[in-house]
């Protein structure tokens, strides 16, 4: 079969992981597909510089996308510059064009993928986006093949690297949240403005994208409730692991009678579950299907390899379908015949709460939440307080049975005038289905 | 597009649970594809007994296979017949016939699956198999789609949910594994010959699949070394945690330079590893990957629901190629241009181990067991013993720096003829790359 010829537009990080591996295991590659994929032309802003690895010797090398999706040669184009502007013009203008697209662009596909998907099933063809979710874990071809008879009933993720490996630096040795941060910066692991990370809103693209997916609804990252980790302190770790739990920045979406319910926040999960497991850097998600019970995919989040492996995965499939037909024809960002369903308001939820307080030590203070928790028609499980001598910030934790959120979000309203209190009350939802 | 019509033979658990899938499941499949997925026929032996599902109304019932494969509406013949004698030559007729096949069988993927690959290849038509390993986990789709831009280096498994079930329960509740055993095969987890599960053979069968697809090598299930769990003891697992590890029956295929190294075994792992945390009937997959890193997929290994995802999901995929297009050309068994290569001699890989003894205790004991490592010039790493009132049957365990088995072996073999042993040491290697 002939060789299919394939665009990269963008050599950053991705790129560059995308380019080893096509130009190292090409020989694998072309045995796995009968033909070889090539790469025909290159841009990037900084072409000139750019040194390529042995083998990679596109016709093309270009500082204007254009360039590569206008070249007739090119039958695929893979979008690999980010962020939801230029990114959109390639991707729109390649699908325009009829070309196959695979693109590692979270934002631009939580944004806009429903729509980009309906224009390229009109064109008849494909557009990938293994890469745009949870790098190294090819949780797309889980979705879209592996268990797309199953009927998803609930999806649980950690998709955000660099607050996975915070949230375990700050378990591990103790450290505050500010400290640890500092430290990711300085080595490169956190951004310089880390709020994308550390505010839950790069989690929130890639769990829109993947509950699209696995619910085939129309999910935007708006949607989703969503709470960063810089309240969480080392006390909250002490605190959690007495009562067996650890805590992560879970993502989560499920299926009810009211519509889906979706979150990104800290959750406090059981210590022996396996996503209570991942560790630094990893990225995981647990699938439960009505059919297939529980599943669990579990890999590197991020980085140029794991990363290009999803690309390079993309690219081999698109281009296999190029050459012998069979583009998905249906969207499978909204399959339901349901329509857009609206997702379920998550402070009706019931669930166990944490409560962490920090308060300068008098008397009295468990008769005051108390009463407040009581109006509210809450039920205190346990009251927990560790050995500490620092009777002006001393930390203790109040755990809740299943209460409604709106229900304790009012009871922490009401708390906060309360004169003893170092800082609002933490609640923190205790995650007991996993 | 028009619905495609499936032959479903055989409707034992997993046929059952295909079926249930398919009629309760049908407007999702029917969303997702564009078209609807019917049966068409069904064989079973006792099919004027079968109830079956709301929704399912087939327009062959029939005792004869041969009556599902000949029918001309049936475009996907669903083989859930299992075992490698009719089995095989129902999926051999189907592909003689050019029609795509779907099946869970195991056994005979293990035996003939290239040979039965390159049959398909030259009819053009699909050859789908997710359900014969691991059940619920979609590790096919894993390594034929999503990673398969990668090259693998190494591919760890838990494959057989009554092993895990057994050894599991064995750590937990410190029985023997006769007792164990005994229990399952009441419970109905294990079979009344339960030489398939605990023997290794099961494991052994969807390690050979795994690995052809993970390394495109020809892989046959003799080629691996295999070892049951019959000899693990609750002793093993209290010196196995006193050295921070659990154990596992594990299945291991790794790229060399001599070759893939392919074993099943039981095995110590660490036990602050995912891997390790796997427990009961649940099967896992460890994958690493020159670029991706390591990647981990976990789930049910079996039941009629979670294979029947398997089966479903397969059939969705064919039936989408047979509407559009493109089924694989490449057999996903074999495409290493280098041909079949011979695997690597297990004896000679070099590994830290776990000796356990059971003695009568007497003095010189030690030193007659270190003389024997010495000669064969294998260094000691520790020797531990916890403390016990049988001075008849103690166990105590020695563990090894890095060794070659073929020396650990002979030091075995030496060790057989000592009066002081109440039964032959047990070897296990202890894993530590995991």
């Amino acid at each position: 079969m002939r060789d299919v010829n394939v665009g990269i537009v963008g050599v950053g990080n991705v790129g560059g992981g995308t380019l080893d591996i096509l130009a190292e295991n090409a020989s694998q590659i072309a045995d796995k597909l009968g033909f070889r994929l090539k790469v025909g032309a290159i841009c990037s802003r900084s072409i000139d510089e750019k040194k390529l690895p042995a083998g990679i010797e596109p016709g093309r090398r270009t500082r204007d996308w254009r360039d590569v999706v206008a070249d007739p040669s090119i039958e695929i184009v893979c979008e690999l510059v980010g962020g939801t502007g230029v990114a959109a013009e390639i991707v729109e203008t390649a699908i325009a064009q009829g070309k196959s697209v695979v693109t590692a662009n979270k934002e631009l596909m939580a944004l806009r993928g429903a729509e980009l998907w309906e224009k390229a099933t009109a064109a008849g063809i494909n557009l990938a986006m293994e890469a745009s979710v949870a790098g190294g874990i090819p949780i797309h071809a889980v979705l879209r093949e592996g268990i797309s008879g199953d009927r998803i009933e609930a999806l649980f993720g950690i998709l955000n690297g660099t607050s996975n490996y915070i949230l375990t630096e700050i378990e591990k040795h103790g450290t505050a949240f500010e400290e640890v941060l500092a430290e990711a910066q300085r080595l490169g692991y956190a951004e310089a403005d880390p709020s994308a990370d550390v505010d839950g809103f790069d989690a929130r693209s890639k769990l829109a994208i993947l509950a699209a997916l696995a619910f085939g609804e129309k999910v935007t990252p708006s949607d989703i409730y969503t709470e960063g980790i810089r309240r969480i302190t080392p006390f909250d770790f002490q605190y959690a692991h007495k009562l067996g739990h650890t805590i992560r920045l879970l993502c989560s979406a499920r299926r009810t009678a009211e519509g889906l319910l979706l979150s990104v926040r800290p959750a406090l999960l059981p210590q022996q579950t396996i996503m209570a497991g991942v560790q630094g850097a990893y990225n995981a998600v647990w699938v439960r299907g009505q059919y297939g019970a529980d599943t669990f995919y579990y890999g590197r989040g991020a980085g140029p390899h794991p990363t290009g492996v999803a690309v390079v995965s993309d690219l081999m499939r698109v281009a296999r379908e190029i050459r012998s037909g069979s583009p998905e024809r249906v969207s499978p960002f909204a399959h339901e015949t349901l329509g857009a369903r609206k997702p379920a308001p998550v402070a009706s939820q019931q669930r166990a709460w944490y409560l962490r307080f920090r308060v300068t030590d008098k008397p009295g203070i468990i008769a005051s939440l108390a009463s407040i928790l009581a109006e509210k028609k809450i039920s205190l499980d346990a009251v927990l307080q560790l050995p500490s001598d620092d009777k002006d910030n001393l930390p203790f934790v109040i755990t809740l049975e299943n209460s409604a959120e709106h229900a304790v979000r009012d009871a922490v309203a009401r708390m906060a005038s309360l004169d003893f209190l170092r800082e609002p009350p933490l609640a923190l939802p205790m995650e007991t289905s996993l």
